[in-house]
């Protein structure tokens, strides 16, 4: 990755990265980006999963949507990954926060074409969210491929922030008689809940048993 | 709100809506958005908490941030705000999707200048994210106001769209020995964690006790 005034980290240095390690780590923790074009002079933000190999994050989508026809183009993206750890609960207004992690990426889309290629891509998106699904379900299909678009985003350059632990207050409002500390924010897996058409029979596979659920 | 082209809802119409009363409702249940825009034909995405009233969204940051010195511009804006509900799994990966509820907003900021107008705007954000928190810190002072920029993003045009229930295969599909349903995923509250530094004696607001913590 290179690096421009774009990735600039410009405040709290501290809580910064461009180590492709902890922009990975983030990226690999969750599988909803927020990506960000314009078209004619208004931005657009859309919310689209995505899988991730090495530096590159596959999306998809269907062939019409507005996201993947402007991106096909090879318009310039910022692909941007949040995950909430919690909120922060100072005793001044001023300094509360939001433990979080994420990651904004700058980079361009490229349309993959051809069936071997989006249904590699599909895969890595489908391992990435969920590892194990893949095998499990019945593939792409020529008709399904030609409605779907699936695009490579190259992260050109990305950094990653990070902000965890407790409040950090003045040092003359630690005195103050307000309840102070975290509320940790997790999102949760519930139990998996099998569809009213499931056949009678089928076992909850492996990948969807965890200690969590 | 208005209707122009740029929330057109392009695809599955019946998960759509330009309702306020949907668009709102997401708002409230949120408290973290993605909010875009564009600088010298880069385009940004930034994580960012808000607040609402009415159709108006409140956004603050460090006076220096490059989202905010540059929204103060008056430069167009999109804010989306993507709540996940969980993963939607079919027995073909084409049909695989996510449940959701989000809102894509489209307007305009307009810094709130004075410390008065700040001071509520900064209200409506911290009352949006914890009802109860704001009477008991300490508000915000002169110098503090003047490390802070609040914007305000009046919505001009929106549309929510979610995606709830059951996967819905190819009626050839159902018969495969695939398990198919949902895998629930929200984000949840844990414990309150006392900051370390907490005098003794000061119990938890009631307003952090719920019947989930």
């Amino acid at each position: 990755m290179t690096s421009t005034g774009r990735s600039q980290l410009r405040r709290i240095e501290e809580r910064g990265s461009r180590d492709s390690k902890d922009i990975h780590a983030i990226l690999d923790a969750a599988f909803l980006a927020h990506v960000g074009f314009h078209q004619d002079g208004q931005p657009f933000v859309i919310p689209m999963i995505y899988g991730r190999q090495e530096d590159t994050l596959y999306l998809h989508g269907s062939a019409v949507s507005r996201l993947l026809t402007t991106l096909d183009a090879g318009v310039p993206a910022c692909v941007t990954v949040t995950m909430i750890d919690g909120l922060v609960l100072a005793r001044s207004a001023f300094h509360h926060s939001m433990n979080y992690r994420s990651v904004v990426a700058f980079g361009t889309c490229k349309k993959i074409p051809g069936s071997s290629g989006m249904t590699r891509a599909l895969r890595v998106i489908s391992e990435h969210v969920l590892a194990g699904r893949w095998q499990d379900v019945r593939g792409p299909t020529r008709a399904e491929l030609a409605e779907t678009t699936v695009v490579e985003f190259r992260i050109e350059e990305a950094s990653a922030k990070c902000r965890q632990g407790p409040p950090l207050d003045e040092e003359d409002d630690y005195d103050r008689p307000t309840w102070a500390g975290l509320l940790p924010l997790t999102l949760t897996r519930a139990l998996p809940q099998p569809d009213p058409r499931l056949k009678a029979g089928i076992e909850l596979p492996s990948y969807l048993m965890r200690p969590d659920t």
